[in-house]
């Protein structure tokens, strides 16, 4: 299966919008976790087997693998959901941007290393810094739009001639990048009103929404702008509060209850 | 010595404004490292050991090791060069760019794992996806601004109300984020006209250069379009054209008459 078919099989069959994000802090751990050679593996192994039937997708945040030399524990996770929990995609936050013959390279980490069903990618290097990714037909290519950050309008929010940027990326990606059905987008949830200008720019295209939570993006405003007509079209991404919503040796109980109720409250709005 | 002192030390002693890209691409190392566990450290460990004096900085790309789980023999290379060859400082071409939280993992994976003097950063999400790494003060933070690839224009060469999205970069760059002194430009040398423009909106802050040799850019546009008043401000960047100039045992001698070729090249117009 694609990208594209396991993400829209996963949302019927987990009735399920939510994107769980593995950004592991060893300094946030339980105790009993706190020393192991192995603690984020078994950290984000206990998140995910405590959630898989209640989300979309996974989304594992490179950096806080590769600040730690544990890309073998990012490896062994990846397999691990994909042998336990089959069906459900990985989508791989790198936000990668560089020339073609580099953009290769990012490819080949990305889809054999770290065998992701879909990564997150940059467009300021334009077109053919996307184009490698798309060599791989079965992935998913999710390019940065609108992000959520306080400094996401530095850039993304100038006029270009009638329109912002972000909204120039979203009618060139819609439009012309997209030719293979690989892309999506990332749209902040801290702004409902340009996902809603997203979505009218680019049909049923899926967006990648952080920003929920920790972020104080408000998930009402972000379902009822960012849905399709389907009431799907959206990976709706919570990561802290849903990895620290416990403190000890029962923190996949509480993250799970966290998960069901990001997911029901989420679905309360499709 | 901070990363712009080590930048200005090397130009002088080495009478250099060149950077070797480290690229390594194991299909096109000479026969007898074919097949050894560790032929990017041994070939990417010759280039330095033949270059290193004919050099401003070297610049590994981080794709190109992670790529082939290589991240041991990119550490391995980054403490080679700051013992064999002390006051060369090390970019790591990584174009990183994320939210605050985020960056603060790729910066301990730039400036702690790997011991970098500098980073490349993507400046789309704005400022604050780029303070985290001036938090380490003797660190250089180099911003793609102008990208020499064809799909370099699509965003970077949009009109942002009477100027060009990478002029505005540049100018965001020089007269708001570079509170501390610590960024540097990237601009491709496809486009001398434009690297004069960013050099005149720019005072004398550093400009990475990639592009000549197997891009097509010319050294005497560059050189004459970049130097600042005193003949520097300019890391030129060449990768395939001396990593690959040889094809045999003495790949080593090939790199290093080619990189005081361009050296020298580089030379006659500053």
């Amino acid at each position: 299966m694609t990208f594209m078919q396991s993400l829209a099989a996963a949302w019927q069959k987990n009735d399920s919008l939510l994107c769980v994000g593995l950004d592991p802090d060893p300094a946030k751990f339980p105790a009993h976790l706190q020393g192991r050679d192995d603690a984020i593996f078994e950290f984000c192994k206990t998140i995910i087997d405590s959630t898989a039937d209640l989300v979309c997708s996974f989304k594992p945040q490179i950096a806080y693998f590769a600040a730690r030399r544990a890309e073998d524990q990012l490896e062994a996770l990846i397999d691990h959901i994909h042998a336990t929990h089959p069906g459900i995609p990985v989508i791989l936050d790198a936000k990668r941007g560089d020339i073609g013959s580099t953009a290769e390279q990012y490819a080949v980490e990305a889809f054999e290393r770290f065998k992701a069903d879909a990564i997150t990618v940059n467009p300021y290097m334009g077109r053919d810094s996307v184009e490698p990714y798309l060599a791989w037909p079965d992935k998913g290519v999710i390019l940065l739009c609108r992000t959520s950050n306080p400094g996401g309008s530095d850039l993304q929010f100038l006029d270009v001639g009638g329109e912002k940027l972000f909204e120039r990326v979203a009618r060139l990606v819609a439009s012309e990048w997209n030719t293979t059905g690989q892309c999506a987008l990332v749209v902040g949830a801290t702004f409902p009103a340009e996902i809603a200008r997203v979505r009218q720019l680019t049909g049923d295209l899926p967006l990648l929404v952080p920003g929920i939570g920790a972020q104080g993006g408000d998930i009402e405003a972000t379902v009822r702008a960012g849905k399709t007509a389907n009431g799907t079209g959206l990976m709706i991404n919570s990561s802290r509060a849903i990895l620290y919503a416990g403190k000890d040796e029962a923190f996949g109980a509480a993250a799970r209850a966290a998960a069901r109720e990001t997911r029901d409250a989420i679905n309360r709005h499709r």
